[in-house]
C-alpha cells in the first residue's frame, strides 16, 4: 500500500479520495509520509476533509496541520468545534510553539474576508536595505523551504508599515548595491484585513495580480494572498451562486453519496412544495371565480412561470453586482428604477403578445386584455421583488445570493397568483 | 482632458468607460497615449470594447492591438467580421510584420480552447544551455519589455519539444555555470492546444499553478497561459452558467443600457411565455376533468414548481461536472442512475407530505393519493429530463449550460402537466 501510494502524485490521491469510505480515507492518509499526507488533506474535497478530520487522532492531525500552509490549516480548523480546535492547537504547540499562535491569530478573522484567506508567512525587507540584503533573505527562505510561490518581497518601514513591493525579478535585474527604496514598486494594490474575499478577488482579477499584501488598520503588513487562493475563492463563490439559484447545496458539486444529496436537496424542494400549497390555498379562495370562468385556470402556469423568470433575471444581475462591489448604496434607487424600466418594456411586449393570442384563441378581447394586464403587473411586481430582496438581505448582512432560486420563485408565484386571480375576480364582478 | 486623464490609472478609466456614450468612449481612447489606451481597451467590459472597435479608425485600432498582449488582441479580433479582421491585420502588418502573422496564427484556435487564451510570447532555453544563458535571456527580455509576468522559463530540446520548466527563482539560487537540464523541473503540467479552457482552468486550480505551457500534437511548445487569464476564464464561465440559469445574457452582467437589457432578456421571457401557452392548451384539453373536480386546478402550481425545481437541481450538478471534465462517457449511465435514486427518495418524501396535507385538507384519501402519485412521477421525470438534456447537448457538442433555466423549467412544466392531468383523468374514469 505504502509503496503503491508513493508512486502516485498527492494531488491525484486527493482527487480519488472521494470514492473511498471514511475508514479507507483514514487508512490512505495514515499510509502516506507526512508531507504527502498534508498535501492530500489540503487538496481533497470538503467532504473528505471533514471525514478525515473526524476520524483521525488529534496527534496525527496536529502534525498534518503543522506541515500545511497556514491559510489551508486554518480553513480546516475553522470547521471544527472550539473544543476540538483547542485540542489540535495544543498538539501543534508541543512541536512548534510559534506556529500554534499564528494559527490562533488567523482563526479570529471571518472565513470569507481577506484575513481569512491570507497567509502570514511572507518575505519583508526594510526600505533602507539593499537588493543584496533582499537576495540573501530570499535564498535563506528558499533553503528553509518555508515560503512558497514568492512573486513579491514586501517592503516595510521601521514601524512595519507597508511602503512598497519588490518584484522577484528585481533581484535579478538590479545590482546588489542598489537600495530597496530606490527600485521598489510604490504604486501597488493592497487590501485591509477585513475586506470581503469577493472584493479581494475582484481587485486581483482587475489588476492581474499574482499576490496582494494584506494590511491592518494602521497599514501594518499582516499577510499576503496569492493568486491560487483567489482561484479557489472565485470557484467557491461561483458554485455558491449556482447552488443558490438551483436550490442544491455546495457540497453536491463535490461529493457522491446519494443519501447526502437527498438530505441536501430535499429542503429546497420542500420550500417549493410549501409555496405550491400556499398557491393551492390561494386558488381555492377564488373557487367561485374559477367555477364561473374555468379558463382562468388555464393561465395559472403562465403567471407562475413568468413571475419566477422575471424575478430571477433581476436577482441574478443584482446579486452578481453586489458581489463584485459594483453597486454602491447611493445607486440603489437608480438600480431599482432601471430594473423597473426594463420590466415595464418586457412586460409590455409579453402582455401584448399574450393578449393577442388569448383574444384569438377564446374570441373574447375583454378576457384577453384581462390576462394580458395581469401578466404585465405580475412581471412588474416580480421584478421589484427580485431586485429588492437581494438588496434588503445585503443591508441586513445576509448573503444576498440566497434570494435567487426557490425563494424568489416561490414568493413570486404566490404574489403573482393573488394578483392574477384578484384582478380576474374584480373584472368578473363588473363585466360578467 | 489629456492632462486630466494622465493622472488616472488606466484600469480605473477602463472601469469608468461603461458610463460614457459611444462617442465619449472613443474621445477618451484617442486622448490617451498609446500604451495607456491599449491597457484601457484591453481591460474594459465587452460592450465598451465593441463600441470602441466599431467607431475607431482601423489605423488607430491596429496601433492599439499592436501594443497589447497578443492573447488580448486576439480576443478583440475574434469578435470582428473576417473582412474587418483582415483590414486591421493589414494595418498591423505595416508597422510590425511578424506580429500580424502571430495574431493570424492565434485566430485559428477556437476562442474557448487553450490555443484561444494562450500567448505565444514566452522565454525558452535549450536544455543544454546554462543558468547563465537563461539569466542573460531574461535580462534582455526584461529590457525590451516584451514579456510580462514571467514565472517560468520553458526548457525545450533541439526540436522545440517541451522537456522542462525553469522557475524564475532558479536564476537566483543556482550558480551561473549549472546546466539547465540538471536543475530544471521535469515533473510539470502542460495542456494540448485544443484543450477546452474550462479544463485548463481546472488543472491550473488543482495544481496551484501560475503559468502552464501549451503544446501541439508533437509536444512542441506553442504558448503559455498565465494565471490572470485563468481568473478571467473562471469568471467568464461562472457568469455564463449563471446567465443560463437565470435566463439573462452575459453582457447584462457588465453593461448598462435599458433597451439592450430588454432586448437581451425578452427572448427568455418569451420562451417562458410560449411554455405557459402550451401549458394552457394542455389544461384546456382536460377541461372536462377539471369541471368535474375543480380542485385539480389548485395543484397545478405545485406540479409546475416541483418539476422545474427538481429538473434544475439535476441540470446544475451535471453541467458543472461536465464543465470540469468530472464526468467521463462511461459514467453517464451511473450518473443517471444516481440522479434517479435521489429523485426516487426526494419524490417519496415530498409526495408523502403532499398526500397527507391534501388528504387532511379535502378529507379524501383517494384524491390525496392521486395528487401525491402525480407529484412523485413529475419529480422522477423532471430529474430524468434535467439530467439527460445537458448530457445530450454535450454529446451534440452544444454548450450544456443552455439546458439550465427556462429551457428545462419550461419543458418540465409541460411534461409535468400532461402527466398530472393524464393520471387525474384516468382516476376520474375509474373511481368517480
Amino acid at each position: 500500500m505504502k509503496i503503491f501510494l508513493s508512486t502516485i502524485e498527492p494531488v491525484r490521491i486527493a482527487d480519488a479520495l472521494k470514492f473511498l469510505s471514511e475508514e479507507e480515507k483514514v487508512i490512505v492518509i495514515n499510509s502516506l509520509p507526512l508531507d504527502s499526507a498534508s498535501v492530500v488533506l489540503g487538496e481533497t474535497d470538503e467532504q473528505s476533509q471533514e471525514d478525515i478530520v473526524e476520524e483521525l487522532e488529534s496527534e496525527k492531525l496536529g502534525q498534518l496541520l503543522d506541515e500545511m500552509d497556514s491559510d489551508d490549516a486554518v480553513d480546516i480548523l475553522d470547521d471544527l468545534e472550539p473544543d476540538d480546535q483547542e485540542e489540535i492547537l495544543a498538539e501543534i504547540d508541543k512541536s512548534s510553539k510559534g506556529r500554534a499562535d499564528v494559527l490562533r491569530d488567523l482563526l479570529q478573522y471571518p472565513e470569507d474576508t481577506a484575513g481569512g484567506i491570507m497567509a502570514p508567512e511572507l518575505l519583508t525587507v526594510y526600505q533602507c536595505q539593499t537588493i543584496g540584503d533582499a537576495l540573501s533573505l530570499f535564498k535563506e527562505a528558499n533553503e528553509n523551504d518555508k515560503i512558497e510561490d514568492i512573486h513579491n518581497i514586501f517592503v516595510v518601514d521601521k514601524h512595519h508599515i507597508l511602503c512598497g513591493l519588490l518584484p522577484l525579478k528585481s533581484l535579478i535585474i538590479y545590482s546588489n548595491r542598489k537600495l530597496v527604496k530606490d527600485v521598489m514598486n510604490s504604486d501597488y494594490q493592497y487590501v485591509p484585513v477585513e475586506e470581503d474575499q469577493e472584493v479581494v478577488a475582484h481587485i486581483v482579477r482587475k489588476y492581474d495580480l499574482y499576490s496582494i499584501p494584506v494590511v491592518d488598520g494602521d497599514k501594518k503588513l499582516v499577510g499576503r494572498i496569492t493568486a491560487d487562493d483567489i482561484l479557489d475563492v472565485i470557484d467557491e463563490e461561483a458554485i455558491e451562486d449556482m447552488s443558490h439559484i438551483a436550490g442544491v447545496t455546495q457540497e453536491e458539486f463535490t461529493e457522491e453519496s446519494v443519501l447526502r444529496s437527498v438530505r441536501n436537496r430535499v429542503p429546497w424542494l420542500l420550500i417549493g412544495l410549501f409555496g405550491g400549497i400556499v398557491s393551492a390555498t390561494i386558488i381555492n379562495f377564488f373557487e367561485d371565480s374559477l367555477k364561473l370562468i374555468l379558463a382562468l385556470a388555464f393561465f395559472v402556469p403562465v403567471v407562475t412561470a413568468m413571475g419566477g423568470n422575471a424575478g430571477v433575471q433581476s436577482s441574478a444581475i443584482i446579486v452578481k453586482r453586489l458581489a463584485t462591489g459594483d453597486i454602491h448604496p447611493q445607486y440603489l434607487l437608480s438600480r431599482l428604477s432601471r430594473e423597473i424600466q426594463i420590466a415595464f418594456l418586457n412586460g409590455l411586449i409579453c402582455s401584448t403578445f399574450l393578449t393577442l393570442i388569448v383574444t384569438l384563441w377564446r374570441g373574447d378581447f375583454l378576457f384577453g386584455f384581462l390576462i394580458g394586464l395581469a401578466l404585465f403587473l405580475v412581471i412588474l411586481i416580480a421584478t421589484v421583488v427580485g431586485t429588492s430582496v437581494p438588496l434588503i438581505l445585503k443591508s441586513l448582512d445576509i448573503d444576498p445570493a440566497i434570494a435567487m432560486g426557490p425563494f424568489v420563485t416561490t414568493s413570486n408565484d404566490v404574489v403573482g397568483l393573488m394578483l392574477y386571480l384578484g384582478i380576474a375576480s374584480l373584472f368578473i364582478k363588473f363585466f360578467y
